[in-house]
């Protein structure tokens, strides 16, 4: 299915060749201020063609509100946000229609709906469809923010092999936004940028990794066992195309160590219980432990390249070879940071509400003019 | 909450000191035969104390069914199986009832329920509610094996710092359970009973890993988005305590390559379509592709250590020291090799069942003696 | 939250003087042949202005596809579809805005969304919502059709005291859209129109009952104790609008009667087992039994009427008056008549697949040219 | 599925003639003092044996907690109850396994299970599953009344044609246990009596309706759409065997009306809004609107009844007759109406749960003993 969360409830809609990819986002609580800036100033940072390291398509992907918002507020009501689609180019895709790409979803998408699935452009399996979790996510930032004071911060903490320091979050906010692969590490910055345009003049392409902050989170978030935080992050983490791993905390780092050595101990500071070490990424038995929150999530390079590669005829049901010439960034992780912070910002929302820490009616601002 | 599965559902409950831990599977197919054996010899390898390498608690964890099964078949109705809890001695967690064991979930566990949880053993949060787990995976393997014919086969990748060889699986199934850590690889495999044998000694305690396959599972399986094959099975492998990473296919390396070095390209063999590599691991677009699936489960350290550690007083609100001198296992990952084949089993027969591939009835062996 | 169905969930989304009505079916078989034609025929029944006995609000109510179906087909995407709102008048709406209307949702609206929902029209309360499911229905109209042979047929059963005779499922299919008033008893509906007319007339309204047949449903279709074939057909049916009452079967007639006199006994017919009456309406256990599946909806009059009532002020906290003299329909059954059969096809259907009767793709018509 | 419920689920287990009847309740608050008696005293209500009006098989019924709380205090773990069963009897169920008896469940779930159901008492299908609802019930009770105030009364309101007055819901609760039938009206109790005694005498049976009132619920709780109150609660009404109708309000009767007699006008008592008139029952739009909340349940006859009926052998696929001679309430009624409180009780909290009116863990308390 094609929608997550359990409290506030996002259903994703669109292909990447179709009308639009859009978004409903169900149960978000009433009485929220919403612009369009608020959703436009996220989807910016997402659109294609936004930088030269980035696909060639052109869209613009202004937001556009269908329902749920009244007044500038939100009413309680079903929230249906969408892009229109406008610079779609079917023709490669139709003229490989029977050969899949490598890497690609078209091969088991053709098996599971039997062949009626719309191929162009991956359909719903483009990561265009990553446009509605930033609709959703731009909602639940505002929302964290203003009921909790809660921030997610993401940014680019590897490209392929190149791997950049972790500022404090404070400085990762002042510079991601001042540099093309959207990192917090100013210094390892144009080494990266330099990667990815050597692997694009090379046809090929670069995978890297998203690192993630979640600050001013308090104790107590996350239901237990098998829904906890770090379940239902992953879950929804998955749902961005080529994310391969998810790791929480020092993540595969804490595997090699031994456990006094990996175990964050608890202290007073300011009158507050918080752990002296953070290797655990904040979590504990699913729950939040009311410390700064981090993770990794880790994507494949693109799989389209520009590079002879074998598949089969679906329709002959003999080997071929393809060359995927299309429109594709060379890389996508500068372009999934604002991705994995919508994504990140809608299940921590949910989850805040599920344990009571997000009212469903704000009451701030109700007054006559309503 | 304690569920999960859509179309297979799990529900988990007792504590670790309470009277029992049992598992509730809901909306199971009709007409599996199912005896106490086919239960008990997967708790078996999950139960303590079964080794010099185990908690020395003694518990025997025999299965008992309380409804589900009738005549030996499974009947529709929910599944209720559970063992009783036997070899419980709180008296160390009632000592150290207010001060919280770093790298365990005492802290927000008590924050969340207000301190009405029950702590003993850790209550929800001890590794033993996995038994559970155990018991509901023991069902859907038998399920997957007699319907399609899927066998999901797990191993110790890795103790500490020593990563294990992947043999293949038919080699895997012989190994395994040849050595007291459960690798498919008998070279490491007493260098890894030493490494945890000198963990134990010195109080301290080590992670590892699991590595997972799932065999003969054809394409198409795995919903689109927000239920991906990927998404699905990592939310419920991160309710195995001390997981905190996953990664699938060559995981965290892929983001390191280039798309000409990780994609997998198609070819046919034996007159089917498949990879000629499989460095994705058998999932495109959180669907199966027809190819073994396989990913790795990267675990921390146990929490537990008989070493003096800063913790607070939540009473006094003061900071304080704790020694953990229960009973513990010093490195968790060998009998996490079963608790990851049921919760792997569990999920997949769950998404089988939602695309179709298993019945809701299985007529094969109704007859008049029912 | 706006959502209803497990294997296929429909969401609606939408306000009465928003931008528009919509509706996502998610997990939709991919391969059935859907059209306008096939959604704007039930719509076309359902819209206002359809006749003399409507309201006045002029709304065409042309259906728009904006995702899930490609060259026709549906493609196992989620499916998007929408009519535009074009004749808001929302004056009347405004003016009265603190003074909630009897028998609508004004008032418990205004104090669950702390005062931000959108009023106007009635928003999310407005029987205009109905539309959402009759666009849903009408796929699962189709589906039911095609893959099963099952047909769902309703007709207004009453109107204020007027009772209908039942004749077969045939004449009601034959009969009911040609008249007014949508009942299989051509011989009351001229009796209905009147009353109906008079009602209008003195400022008043009418409720009334919609009956409502499944046919060539087999037996096993329904899940047992909470999500019976009952429960979760009610649990949509009391989604449309004024709906007070369910009644299965001969209904409360049944709690009057003695056993002998209620059970349907069982008898072989054309080599089919089946019942000699059908007094229960074709479920028991919450499970159907392969007859005739039928069930009455009760509604209350439309609570819009021309005359002073007595209400509160919620701004002044004062009693007051209102007269509600907006565009509305003296008796909404007639054209809750498709709503009910929109409702029940889409519920039958997701039981359907839930049971494994209907596929998750079609696979009759892949060709080459999809 | 055998689950309900959003925020607070219940999953009942166990057959008729199985080892037990149980449940889990999954998301109820931690903090709430719970004893046996609380559960106990409820149980008695329904439990077989209680009177010369019910079933002569012989249960104690005793709860048995076996998780989910510590000390006397829910924990927020899921809790499971369950009351074995004792005096089980299969002997006629086994002779007649093949014919299936009219009115139960016995035919569709044949087919539904393929043949793998527990038949012996109509297993999952027996009256005798209520126990769980009322397990999970009580718990709720208690819950309502500690956190909001709010109590659920049932009474007996009509057995066969015999129809009570409904006094003040005060007078419920005092008359209601007074008499063998439980109805508020003690004026025709004894006829109520008489009649089932006469029915049983003829091996007959009756059938009835339980009227059930919610007191001091306040404005604002049922979700819109599709999970409204009334809606979930008839939903879950419908678990309830021999239900065949739920009417809310004055239900039926409000469709023979016109708007002009069945709006509830608004008004100011003692400085709060209500309605001056309740005849919808206190709900609108799917959400309470403060004011008393009051709803019907209407019951068929007991199928079972000691005549000869006509049925089918399911193995010889012949007609053939079957008289059902075993242990049975010749009116199902009086025993239902602790089960209709149970299951209100249980949706009513959830759905207080959903919307903030209950919280997550009760504080009041915490203290060092524990």
């Amino acid at each position: 299915m094609n929608s997550i969360g359990s409290s506030i409830r996002m259903t994703s809609f669109g292909e990447s060749h179709g009308k639009c990819i859009g978004v409903i986002v169900d149960g978000f609580p009433s009485g929220l201020k919403i612009g369009k800036q608020d959703v436009q100033k996220e989807l910016d940072k997402r659109r294609p063609g936004q930088s030269s390291l980035t696909t060639s398509r052109q869209e613009t992907d202004q937001v556009e509100f269908l329902s749920g918002i009244f007044k500038g507020y939100t009413t309680g009501a079903p929230i249906c946000m969408l892009v229109w689609n406008q610079d779609r180019d079917s023709r490669e895709y139709i003229k490989r229609r029977w050969t899949p790409r490598p890497g690609h979803a078209d091969y088991p998408a053709h098996i599971k709906y039997g062949g009626y699935n719309d191929f162009r452009g991956g359909g719903r399996f483009s990561g265009r469809i990553t446009a509605s979790y930033v609709m959703a996510g731009a909602l639940t930032k505002k929302l964290l923010k203003k009921t909790m004071n809660v921030e997610v911060i993401a940014h680019t903490k590897q490209i392929g092999p190149i791997v950049a320091e972790t500022p404090e979050t404070e400085d990762i906010l002042r510079n991601k936004e001042q540099n093309l692969v959207r990192t917090g590490d100013l210094r390892v910055a144009p080494i990266m940028v330099e990667a990815i345009e050597n692997a694009s003049k090379e046809g090929d392409s670069l995978g890297g990794a998203v690192e993630c902050f979640i600050r001013n989170l308090p104790a107590g978030i996350g239901e237990p066992v098998f829904n906890s935080f770090e379940g239902v992050l992953s879950n929804a983490l998955f749902s961005i195309p080529a994310v391969k791993s998810v790791e929480f905390g020092l993540g595969k780092k804490l595997s090699m160590m031994k456990g006094s050595e990996s175990n964050d101990s608890y202290i007073i500071r300011d009158e507050k219980i918080t752990v002296k070490t953070n290797r655990g990424g904040g979590i504990l038995g699913g729950i939040s432990i009311g410390s700064l929150v981090f993770f990794t999530v880790n994507f494949k390079p693109t799989p389209s390249i520009n590079k002879i590669q074998n598949t089969v005829d679906l329709n002959s049901f003999e080997e071929t070879t393809i060359r995927v010439s299309g429109r594709h960034d060379p890389c996508i992780v500068p372009r999934a940071v604002p991705v994995v912070e919508a994504i990140t910002s809608f299940l921590t929302a949910d989850l805040s509400v599920q344990s009571g820490h997000i009212p469903r009616t704000l009451k701030e601002s109700m007054s006559n003019d309503l």
